[in-house]
């Protein structure tokens, strides 16, 4: 029997490659065992480690083995409820609260649960267009401009709300501040501004505030104050806790939007069933927060926001442009002031773009296109995260909060990411 | 805003419910708080402790917070193909194994993935229907005979497969042995006959051993040796290392069967991404083995076969029909020849039969219909389950492996799932 000769795919799926982020990860850790010096400046995870007091939380609940409802330990709900409330000035409850292994996973249950037009700015996130594939659906893309940071305006929704026959067709629209891939975020009157017109026509908001922990002054807003009834906040482990390999994620809808948080419940209960019962636990202890947590955070936003800022002052004037992040820790690369230079050395699109760079110097970023760019539009993500943690928060503590670090911290402590980044310089100037 | 009004809902999920298993197990822990003397024969969740090494491997790696690849973790899928090898005479391969969230994760992505027909016998487990109809697929059932046991027979697959007018049709059958909901399994005999006719008609199987280790004999035989080139085994931490809520399961794949693997891993790096990265490590020390687990799954199934064996006899006589089981630990109730008597009370279906008992005795079982059987046959799966394994299994550790229980063990150390027995009896025959 040759079994392979009855190939039998869903065409929606048939050739799917791996999500881009952990494709490169993959490639990465494969160049490395064959011995090359590689700058993983691809994946978007944490450099930074699981703070001390949630490993412990763990490691008391290494012995749990309960199914968790769907929707979450109760205590859980509570806590990302609280911890929004907090942070956030938000009034979120428990009973609105989705636990799912990693919010990925419960976009794709909102994908599969939701009928109605999904609406993504790019550059986006990677993962929003082939979730729709995978379902046989199709998201609306929204192309932002360079001069507006890559960000959502008002005006753009606005104009693509009241361009409709059907003004009040279904819809949610992607927002996601910090934002992957570009490290702008939003001041308070542009979400009001977003906020009216959403509310004028009924839009629901998926507000991706995976980031908002890791805002660098720690004045992260979320537009849930100015929308709260039509706002769903999603966030979870995986950034600003530095756990991403844990796989929690948070979904914290407004009230009254039970018909979706059960519906996807219901989904979740025959696919995940719910998420791990001693990462649930733990996660208690990093919602609820707490000092270690807090210093923890502002340790990790100081070095972020010197390691960012160093890169983008080595940036000017290389004909690469990128703006000053806020959040997060991502620079979106834009090559296009190079784009005759590029082309002469037969690059004419981001992927070959980022092919070349990896090829010819180990450092790996990632295509515009991952994040639904047009293909030749010469721009790319570079994550900011290829150094050691542990030791750069153990050096960051041992100068006070109050004092900026310094000058030469980021050489110290972050090498690889400065010498990535003049390679890059180099390697275009060249 | 009223966004109720809006109510968008993907019409093939539209109005789902929870799962059935985990309905009833957040409807005890409802009924519970409420002070009730509730017996949780309902959901099918391990009684037993996750084993003390796992325990510790979970401690130990509690700090790990990278992404694994969507197919897992390579030392853990080096394990289970190991386990595999050792444990069922097959030549699995690391390569051929994909690491989700649940087993029940994995046949979603099998289910979204696959292009053709799924088959399943009936009595099945609670979730293949389900998953069937969010993904807007069918699910062709076979209904077995309680004369087989509830089992598939090599005759009902061949008559199937003979009968279609498009023979060589895309087709997985699923297998599940022992079985949720009997407790039955196939012998050596039945398995190569079933083999035969699936190499005929070139079926692939989806071969659930989930309770494999612990069939009351610990002989239990995979499929996957009659026919290695088209069986995917389906396992996972859940039944045999009592961590159902860890939430991970496996799939072992034949050679060849990449382009499944291939397409599944991809669409898992779209959603959950990849598995809890401490509960992977916990994982490679589960299935990697050795002489404490080895004693600990002797004194389960010791347990296990005593109790399933006190229960079938307690049913005898009392008109209820029941088959020995020989793995797993449910019990399929019959209650067929008491038709009358139940029409009587005014029950003419399993889900009044099991709402009924529920609310009159606290006895908590799942209905028949919940495993696909016709709504109108009084059948019910009992999971004896509700009793403290910590406790039974210190007491059984004292006792040597190779002398029987002493007879009042299951009375002493099972009290509760013995209590509800009786209490089904009594409620029956009353």
């Amino acid at each position: 029997m040759n079994i392979n000769k009855h190939v039998s795919l869903n065409l929606d799926v048939r050739g799917l490659g791996q999500s881009a982020t952990l494709a490169i990860n993959d490639r990465c850790k494969q160049l490395q065992r064959e011995g090359g010096t590689i700058y993983r400046l691809g994946l978007g995870q944490s450099p930074f480690p699981v703070p001390q007091p949630v490993v412990e939380s763990l490691k008391n609940h290494a012995h749990e083995k309960e199914y968790f409802p769907a929707k979450g330990h109760r205590d859980l709900r509570e806590a990302v409820a609280e911890f929004h409330r907090r942070k956030d000035g938000v009034e979120a409850r428990p009973q609105d609260v989705l636990i799912g292994p990693g919010s990925k996973e419960l976009m794709f249950l909102l994908q599969l649960s939701y009928y109605g037009e999904l609406i993504v700015p790019t550059p986006c996130w990677v993962s929003y267009v082939p979730q729709a594939t995978i379902l046989g659906r199709k998201v609306n893309l929204i192309h932002t401009k360079p001069e507006d940071q890559w960000m959502m305006t008002a005006e753009g929704l606005e104009e693509r709300c009241a361009g409709e026959h059907d003004e009040y067709r279904p819809r949610i629209l992607v927002l996601n501040y910090p934002s992957n891939p570009v490290g702008s975020s939003y001041s308070a009157d542009e979400l009001k501004a977003l906020a009216e017109v959403a509310r004028k026509y009924e839009v629901i908001l998926l507000s991706d505030e995976i980031y908002g922990q890791l805002h660098h002054k720690g004045s992260h807003i979320s537009i849930a104050r100015y929308y709260p009834e039509g706002t769903i906040i999603s966030s979870g482990l995986s950034k600003w806790c530095g756990a991403g390999g844990w796989r929690l994620g948070t979904f914290t809808f407004p009230p009254d939007f039970d018909w979706l948080l059960e519906t996807m419940a219901a989904v979740a209960s025959e696919t995940y069933t719910s998420v791990s019962a001693p990462i649930q636990h733990a996660a208690v202890t990093a919602f609820r927060g707490g000092t270690r947590i807090e210093r923890y955070l502002w340790h990790a936003r100081r070095i972020l926001a010197a390691l960012g800022g160093q890169c983008v002052r080595m940036f000017a004037e290389t004909g690469i442009r990128v703006h000053p992040p806020v959040g997060a820790f991502y620079l979106f690369l834009d090559f296009s002031p190079l784009v005759v230079k590029m082309a002469g050395r037969g690059i004419g699109d981001s992927a070959t773009l980022c092919d070349r760079l990896l090829e010819e110097t180990g450092v790996a970023i990632l295509p515009g296109s991952a994040f639904e760019r047009p293909s030749d539009e010469l721009t790319a993500r570079m994550a900011y995260v290829d150094f050691d943690g542990v030791r750069a928060l153990t050096a960051s503590e041992t100068i006070p909060l109050d004092q900026p670090l310094p000058e030469d911290f980021t050489e110290l402590w972050c090498h690889k990411v400065i010498k990535a980044t003049q390679i890059i310089i180099d390697w275009v100037t060249d």
